[in-house]
């Protein structure tokens, strides 16, 4: 997609350790403008797919989510982290490892926002290892919910998680894949 | 906000301690039709305030607040809870007690994202003793942002928080007011 590729070239920044930082428009301040635009392109991508529900997971991936939830006029469900105290006891929950923060952390959602029968568009500002989709996609597992397709706003291509869903079959649409970055550079797939 | 109020009255389930669950569509499961409605409302209340920016705290706030700088055609920011290490330095921090989670936690946004010379619409799904609001204002005044007013979904107009910061001479517009709670029932103020 091209307007998010020029976005990501003219205002990304690279921190050590080959951490994109695209918080000026995508994950800190939010241009809807930009948001609005990736969730109809999402829409016009996944429109023979029979989506029934949009899920992401807290906090980065839900402006994106939401507006694709939004053209697709059908719900969004955001996965809880971690303190899903008040979520109570009827919730289907994974394991998530973060390559950023070094640590597990759990996810939840409540059995009452998933549901067998349900074709679930997975949506994320961010796919590297692959870490957060995977627990997305058990979680719809365990709801026996299907996958009809995975929607990312930046790959980093160079890690192994998008390459790995679709050896699977699964269709995964990025509209921005990095092929390589070095601290000075970030090169995108034509 | 009629459309609001009667969803809160439909499908809102009170837990003990006096916790009003909506998460069917606002804050786990959403309705991405109910956010325009709610956006396009808050646009309405506050166009003649001269709003920059909108700001609002991860993640329940973030649906809502979207949809508001949506139809305000502003940036939308989120402050970041705790785990604000890969934000830099260059951060305004606050403190925000919990009283649902009976703890303190860190909020913090980046430098580059509120400024002097902004007028910030505030915007979050729930106000009861306005501790988040308050990080939020903090936040602000930190930066030498103006707050052009505070848009609530659901206050609970039995707790102090709302009431505290209009005899500040905020403007406080909250969509739903709940006069009062118990086990089996909801009053809405009229």
């Amino acid at each position: 997609m091209k307007e998010l590729q020029e976005r990501i070239l003219k205002e990304g920044r690279i921190l050590p350790g080959s951490i994109l930082k695209v918080d000026s428009f995508l994950n800190h301040q939010i241009d809807m403008e930009l948001m609005d635009h990736i969730g109809a392109y999402f829409q016009e991508k996944f429109r023979d797919a029979g989506i029934t529900r949009v899920l992401t997971i807290e906090a980065s991936g839900i402006p994106m989510a939401c507006m694709t939830a939004y053209h697709f006029h059908v719900p969004v469900v955001f996965a809880k982290k971690a303190r899903a105290a008040n979520l109570g006891p009827d919730v289907y929950k994974s394991t998530v490892h973060s390559y950023t923060y070094g640590r597990d952390y759990q996810i939840a959602v409540s059995k009452a926002y998933l549901h067998a029968g349900d074709t679930v568009l997975i949506i994320d500002d961010f796919l590297a290892n692959g870490q957060a989709v995977h627990g997305l996609m058990d979680l719809c597992e365990q709801a026996g919910a299907q996958v009809g397709g995975i929607g990312i706003c930046i790959e980093k291509g160079f890690q192994p998680g998008g390459d790995e869903l679709r050896r699977r079959g699964i269709r995964v649409e990025s509209l921005a894949i990095i092929d390589a970055m070095d601290d000075h550079h970030i090169e995108l797939r034509k």
